[in-house]
């Protein structure tokens, strides 16, 4: 397919990833092979999206690996190796269950490894596809015989994932579906991945969509400009509270005033069992300078200082429905994810 | 006071402003001698504030009467010029009040109206300060022993009125009485009012504070980070719906969510009794291309629209207190500003 994007890919040799820093200015790729590099390209969001990097932690194992036997590790050093790819960022739980699912396998050799890499890569398309096909039911169910009107933050499409995108994966069925008005995308300070990368993926796929400031999502909702919010996650505690973008809560709050639904969408590994609620959840906090410049131009005066939490949490009972591979859970009734 | 800012001032031959679109960089102004000149630097925001452009719109006339007289304008052309100014931006109520109030001045020549804009200007700080005691006697009835920590969303501070301030009169009020313990200031997408102007005003006072992604100001509310929103208004209808800067309502819906008070802070001015209801306010929309680049930099893909309201309406169930420089209405128990 023209339009398909691969974020991450094994090319035999270690992992290509899309330089998403560069875009939409450029389609620009990385090719990682040591543990370094992958750990830069996960800080500094070159790959993001909690599916995504579940991947490429998979495969880092794998990277780190080969970079062992290049460089003549003991087993010590290469078991820091792995847990430093495990702990390059600390709110996605796809990061370290990503690692952790490989680690069974490192005794029986990297190829080994890349399979089950490449196996969890290949579930994260198949389960994408799956979610938004329940997720586009469910909502169309609901819909009579309109054309729905989305608002969505950050980005969780084809970039943020293995291949077909999770809340965007159910934009691009309802799209499929002909069902599709508009997309309004946030465009998610302060990094801006919902007017980099998400407008970038709508644009390739001849989405309608507008680009709007944070700021205006909650009226763009109270003003009934739309139909539902759809966002990705990047953990779900057992109970149901989901940790996505900072801004997502925002979005949640809103639907709930305004009567419509706010819908989490996301593979069943971004459920985390072992974490009973929101609060929980590690929340990672960012430089100060992504909040207080731009480029090389400093925003903010030089005595001020910011505070840049890179995700909230929305509390289970906004969440009107969790959309994952097997199905749909309506978490705001009392469904929870522990439950199952 | 050394740190007192004057964002509108008249020099005797024209008006002079901060421009603020310079700022935090350079404390730049801007000598105005002519019409166009005036209604450039409102459109661009270089004069910005609901308060701040009520005064600089109401020299406007004084400065239409001067280019008139030296450029032989008749009554149609002064008018026309009068007129421009009055609509130079269509949702703050004051703009067009400021103009409004001068015309009666205008038979009497231009001192007089000069005298009459000089009055308003002095009214607004006086009424700014009146604000700030009533705002913070309410606030303190209701903390406790506890230093206040705040949250603001855009500029309503010095820059924005004639002289002191109005959600940051009162935010000023409390440091002076040393019951303010930090302020989270939101950054304001598109242009950045709040880590430019409010950070900026937030350091000249020494005031503890942190700058914050718009997205972010939700999660910090439901964290229990902040005791009190506090915003200011560019337009109130009768019944108490509320227009600021767009992303205020996002602010009160986590302020109702959380159980704390949204407080409203605006010159009795700023309410427009003619005006029903928000349904009825008039949302400017400004240019793409504040949301789809930055300074020249293309962010978004160059085939992404833009939806850029510059404001929002906030209703009235979710405003605690409107306080004006009469003192405070607890809106959302009912009372209006309307049946006053």
């Amino acid at each position: 397919m023209a339009n398909d994007v691969r974020a991450v890919e094994w090319t035999g040799e270690g992992l290509r990833l899309i330089d998403q820093t560069r875009l939409p200015g450029r389609l620009a790729h990385l090719e990682i092979r040591d543990v370094e590099g992958l750990v830069d390209a996960i800080q500094r969001l070159a790959v993001r999206g909690a599916p995504a990097i579940g991947v490429a932690g998979a495969f880092g194992v794998a990277i780190a690996m080969m970079q062992g036997a290049r460089e003549g590790w003991d087993q010590a050093a290469l078991a820091a190796a792995v847990d430093r790819v495990r702990h390059a960022r600390p709110t996605a739980v796809n990061l370290a269950a990503g690692v952790d699912r490989m680690i069974p396998f490192m005794a029986k050799g990297v190829e080994a490894v890349i399979a089950e890499a490449q196996a969890l890569l290949d579930e994260d398309v198949r389960g994408n596809r799956a979610i938004g096909a329940f997720g586009a039911d469910w909502l169309l169910e609901r819909a009579g015989d309109r054309a729905l009107r989305v608002i969505t933050h950050c980005n969780a499409g084809a970039l943020a994932t293995a291949g077909w995108g999770t809340a965007f994966g159910i934009v691009r069925e309802l799209h499929v579906r002909h069902r599709l008005d508009v997309v309004y995308a946030d465009e998610t300070r302060p990094l801006l991945q919902g007017a980099r990368l998400t407008a970038w993926e709508l644009s390739r796929l001849d989405i309608p969509h507008f680009v709007q400031a944070d700021g205006a999502a909650a009226s763009t909702i109270l003003r009934g400009l739309v139909d539902v919010a759809i966002i990705g996650a990047d953990r779900i505690a057992a109970n149901g509270d989901t940790a996505n973008k900072v801004g997502s809560v925002g979005l949640a709050l809103a639907c709930a005033d305004a009567g419509i639904p706010f819908v989490v969408a996301a593979p069943w590994s971004t459920i985390d069992l072992a974490t009973p609620s929101g609060a929980d959840i590690p929340i990672e906090e960012r430089a100060a300078d992504e909040i207080l410049s731009w480029g090389d131009v400093q925003t903010a005066p030089a005595g001020s200082r910011a505070f840049n939490p890179a995700f909230d949490v929305t509390p289970a009972r906004l969440v009107s429905a969790l959309v994952t591979e097997t199905g749909v859970m309506e978490i705001s009734t009392g469904e929870t994810p522990g439950q199952r």
